[in-house]
């Protein structure tokens, strides 16, 4: 991790914490551990606004390199999606902060149209096309909806233990994934 | 609705905006219709405090009315599932305020593990024994896992709605429900 990444992730961590515009330079600097107000920070990063556009680029980034994992379209059906459940989940898991800071609504600098256009919308997509695949393309089947309701259960299990610091009523994450995958197998394989 | 009601409502929008530590009591009373700091907001409540109490209190009521809807539990199971997301759906829009609230994280005088025991849990407890029930208590489903997984699709979607301002991936509601009940409907009807 670069010097970079630790500055952009201590400027996440608090913007989640606290929200963007309550967070202070000065308290980023001294979370990445800068003198406070020397100037050392300004050596890695021109603004606070940068450090946001630079978090959401490397979400992205790590997004495409998770969307292009050649491991989901391997294996038998069921192996598969629970690869794919547990792929999802730790990408969620990695963007905590940025979906803390998301979720407190408000005061971001951002269009939250070209974001989620840019971030979540092509998870979606790329989810859709694969269920299709492996779905034999059936006609009848809504691969859009159906990537929508099996990801948007999946997204929650995240939301529910950042804001409630538990998982949807009280299910572990191996018993979660067992019901989504026997779910999501039923609704693939059969006309 | 009460006048009561009125002020709770007014409040919990602006803890919702705002967040709990950051409303003033002369912006509620703004926001309620009252003279700022006249006193007439206290012959109504006692404090802050006691209009979040009010406002978890009144949620509480109205979940436990939508979960003893005993049209739940009629006609044809895919009646009946797709009764029980709409009913959820219009359950989760009414307390959006309260949702934006508690997913502001941070700052709220609660007991966040109680609130969810009171709160969310019965209503994933409930929905485990029906959906059990429906699947005539077929062993080797786990229901409070296939609640949880259904449940979690739709609270996402008043998440993704709060936050984003999209429905999960652009699916409208209507496509989402149709996916949703198919595939619980599979999932419960099949050994």
């Amino acid at each position: 991790m670069t010097r970079r990444d630790e500055i952009v992730d201590a400027a996440l961590r608090l913007f989640a914490e606290r929200g963007y515009a309550a967070t202070t330079i000065v308290a980023i600097e001294e979370a990445a551990g800068f003198t406070p107000g020397a100037g050392g920070l300004y050596r890695h990063v021109r603004s606070k606004r940068e450090l946001l556009d630079l978090a959401l680029e490397r979400t992205l980034t790590t997004r495409r390199a998770a969307q292009t994992d050649p491991a989901l379209s391997e294996g038998d059906l069921r192996t598969a999606v629970t690869a794919a459940a547990h792929g999802a989940l730790a990408t969620f898991d990695a963007d905590r902060d940025l979906y803390r800071l998301l979720l407190r609504g408000g005061d971001l600098p951002i269009d939250l149209d070209d974001t989620y256009d840019r971030l979540f919308q092509p998870g979606f997509d790329e989810v859709a096309a694969w269920l299709a695949h492996l779905a034999g393309d059936r006609p009848g089947l809504d691969a859009a909806a159906v990537a929508s309701v099996a990801l948007s259960s999946l997204c929650y299990v995240v939301v529910s233990e950042l804001a409630y610091g538990r998982p949807p009523g009280g299910v572990d994450r191996e018993r979660f994934v067992a019901a989504w995958v026997d779910g999501l197998v039923r609704q693939l394989e059969e006309p």
